[in-house]
């Protein structure tokens, strides 16, 4: 229930830990307190290694699907991120989320600083690590809702925010030891915690900007979408790979050890069960597009693949994988849906991250009381609604205050010749055939 | 020999398996058997991981490789088969290959269930979701070689056809310990279970389907390539690193185990055999271009590479560095003149799947003899030939079958159009200058 | 001190050299001399796999920087020599390197071969192959620089010398034991060994081949860069997220060791201070190009990200967090004033290889001292001397040298159609709106 978890070695504490925590199987481990030290370390090590894959993914995603006008803005929003969000999760985000006192509400103020001993079970800085790749994820969420008219500047601004404090505030409510996770909240990899926590920061963005100029037509006129074409379809599907790749560090490691056989065992079955979700994500996309709009999209397969992942990531080790897969298949007819929910609704969330991170992320978290005993509806629903309105509203006010401040939207005239031209000065593609 | 090897912990049994395991070094172990369960399911992880990268690497091969008009649809032909053959082999594949009795022809159609234990040596799902990358890669051999005019969903029935049975079935003779286990056949990753097998499909996909309209002129009449022409170079380019990176746990992690001295030195030596393979393959690309066509082509170059990755995969042990670069040299050879064979034979094999995959897999699996003194080449033509037929005429009759039914090849006018605007709907690029 | 280190297992000499490397801890490791082997090459593994990510990343960066006329013929450099390095290295560097007497100049001239034993405490093979791909690492510096007009054929040799022998040589001198090591020198990963070597190397081929056509005016004379403008940000951003990520490995795993809690300890200390030098650097190079260049450089920043992680690389233990940040931020401004520089000079670096690889490389390794005690100024500066003006040098011969014989510079005529079309013959973009 929290994700950082100090294996005390005091002899008999710790074998009341291990007796606890193994009820399924024998507790004594053969591995020493060394041995499982290096391997809960390497654990994180390749954990964060994968996630940190999903940087490169979402920056490849968001390249392919914005217009040819915006590839290079995206591309220095998504590597300035990277970069923000790991500086103020060091300053700042790491003891807000996790000097959280227990049932708490906030951690404290202090730069994140090492202490790896023995007892602690993993080094340190490979759980910073970790948890760093994870802020870079939630805030990549927004990167691409709002692209091809918020101003570079205001963006990084609102990154350094979330990434620095919406995120780790509110995930320290769970994954610290607070509130939430007193509460009985559950949510195993941050269906919740990261997506629908990001997810929410991209629809106050969204609604705060306005559509791109002329994306949405009058009321009821269908517009064509030919100006708005995804830039490159071959990035959106490396972005969507790299993505499924760095799901299974994302879930896979958030088991936090590797040092036991069970940890070992939960982290393969974790794994294979979000591997599965992607895939009946993708299946359900192909044949939904198929039936309903006559081609079969590759852009909702895609898509499809992410909602599925981010469905099964609040439990992905208690269902069985053919529940995977059904799952995975909901989270993406839930995305498909959403995506013309909110187009009918004028907002323009340009790579579908609305959809595939909040909606789905929500449905996800819901349901893990279906194979999880010890979750409840309600404690879901509290969490649910506590990190969404949480982070949607605090979004909103920066949004808001900086629209009113240094300004948030491109000018109209830059909007024409593309936030490339305008903001970045290098055009993204220099292709004579 | 067997892909699947359980470490059985009666205490007199395991010593006499270690003991004839190990006949080259040490027998005993100071791993525990916890530990060895660990290092093995993380190997099985880091393998799968690695493999999972093939995907990615096969999809934007594919997608360099094409024209213009035909990446939306490799695209999503190259996710949605991910996807297909991974819920078919939980569905069906797995057990039709290991749950073959001993020397047997066809396992159980069962769906695959979990049941880890410390006794396995690894765990379950571990397993599973490394030989499901295997699926996919085998698959993928086939998407590239009948692009551009195969109807997708049709392809999307053969995928899960081919994912679900014909692999399966003609592995599980070999790697479940089926009758080529018992001939004596050896295929240590695969150059004929995998690669000659996904090949042969892919050869009978292109006799059925026929070349591309306008790729070949009448006889003997030299056509220009140029409407043909690849559409990203740099897109073959980054597959083809990808595909290499996979290799080095494709290769590597076929050893199955890491938590002994013996094994852990096997899969280093096996990675470096693989790397030097491929070098061998690029280099060999690069001098008979130059030589034979005036030109350095880096297709041949890139095609080279996995032509050299695919000879070593049937023994990465056994040859000295040296040899390993000699292997991978032939195998690019073998590759450069067996495109010419299938040019001249009016064979269009859009990606040049057949002569890399098919051509060097038989040719890696024949000259397993010259290193590895216990199998016989006898025993080893007799393992490609049922295994090459085996796929080639089971594909070919399911093509002919979706022929006659439901169709295979979109319509003249679809193809002037591209399979792009014709199936998918979606524009590979809008990219202007 | 030494690259490769051998654990003697010898019980007294053994206890001896624990308690000299662990004088911060606790010298007795739980872990079995078995368990370490398995650990220890597991490491080389992972970091070769990691490293080798970096061959695929400079080919993803330079094809993104070049024009579009030079993209095919960039790829095909990069994949070249990976396989000729890797092949070269396995013939003549690795003994020339490692065979090295101690305090010595050179090593051997003999054939890699493999004599894995459990003393030795890591896989042969494993070592090797991490060997290789720095190999690979330091000639992919070369190969952006002097793109768009050298000769493929002539750039393989002195790719095939570079890695056989120029790299080898001087990096024995500290990483075999040579003079350097016994003098004192320090450099971790190898800001000097690998990135000021290669750097200087392209220094001198970029002096010895002179700029492209037209790409700098009369002394004085503000030049257009359109001409030149880089065929694909995107591709540049991919390129630089992959060294990034392979930077985890280079830095990480040239602990070389993972088998005790020091050791796991220090490579993820290692692996975070490594990310926020890359993350300092970022954030400097947008800084630096808003402020003085209006626009925010989308390409400085990425550079910015790559000059951060070669800063730190000589000294990625002993810094804090912050202080990592700092020292990735000044190696960033170096690179942006070194490529100005360069600029004013005539000095036509395509991808800014030398101010990122050359200029920060030696920053980074002059202010070890700052962090490590058991370094001085003088020596650093020595260090840096020798390895830079060896590598210059001999490069700088070597380029003459086939300038004067098989001719260096494509015609003025090849030129003007590309390298692509010349040397390749294949076009790398055939993308059609």
């Amino acid at each position: 229930m929290i994700k950082k978890i100090k294996i005390i070695t005091a002899p008999i504490i710790s074998l009341l830990f291990l007796l606890s925590m193994c009820s399924a199987s024998n507790a004594e481990t053969t591995i020493s307190a060394e041995g499982q030290y290096i391997f809960n370390t390497l654990a994180f090590y390749i954990g964060s290694v994968l996630v940190a894959l999903m940087a490169a993914g979402f920056c490849m995603l968001e390249c392919g699907l914005v217009t040819t006008k915006s590839v290079s803005t995206i591309a220095a929003k998504n590597v300035g991120k990277f970069a923000i969000c790991s500086i103020v999760f060091f300053l700042f985000g790491y003891n807000l989320a996790y000097g959280i006192p227990e049932g708490g509400f906030i951690g404290t103020l202090e730069i994140w600083s090492t202490n790896s001993n023995i007892e602690t079970g993993y080094s340190d800085s490979s759980d910073w690590f970790f948890q760093a790749m994870f802020v870079c994820a939630t805030v990549s969420i927004v990167s691409g809702a709002v692209a091809e008219r918020i101003k570079i500047w205001p963006f990084f601004i609102f990154a350094a925010l979330m990434g620095g404090f919406i995120y780790p505030i509110s995930m320290g409510w769970q994954w610290g030891g607070g509130w939430l996770a007193t509460l009985g909240f559950s949510d195993f990899a941050g269906s919740t915690l990261v997506h629908a926590c990001g997810g929410s920061a991209a629809l106050a963005g969204v609604i705060v900007l306005g559509a791109r100029e002329g994306r949405f037509g009058k009321k009821g006129e269908t517009k064509s979408l030919v100006p708005f074409a995804a830039s490159s379809i071959p990035l959106v599907t490396l972005g969507t790979f790299l993505l499924w790749f760095g799901w299974f560090g994302f879930n896979g490691f958030s088991q936090l050890q590797m040092g036991t056989f069970d940890d070992v065992t939960a982290i393969s079955k974790i794994a294979m069960n979000t591997h599965l979700a992607g895939a009946g994500g993708v299946v359900t996309g192909a044949i939904v597009t198929r039936l309903l709009d006559r081609k079969t999209d590759v852009v909702m397969m895609l898509n499809g693949a992410l909602a599925g992942l981010v469905a099964i990531t609040a439990e992905p080790f208690n269902p069985t994988p053919g529940l995977a897969i059904a799952i995975g298949s909901i989270g993406s007819l839930i995305m498909y849906f959403g995506t013309k929910f909110l187009e009918r609704r004028g907002l323009d969330d340009v790579v579908g991250a609305i959809p595939v991170h909040m909606f789905s992320g929500i449905f996800g978290t819901l349901i893990a009381p279906i194979t999880n005993p010890d979750t409840y509806f309600g404690t879901q629903f509290t969490g649910v609604l506590a990190v969404c309105s949480f982070s949607f509203v605090l979004s909103f006010i920066i949004f808001k205050t900086l629209k009113a401040t240094v300004g948030l939207r491109i000018s109209k005239e830059a909007e024409k010749l593309g936030t490339d031209v305008a903001e970045i000065g290098v055009r993204a593609y220099a292709i004579r055939d």
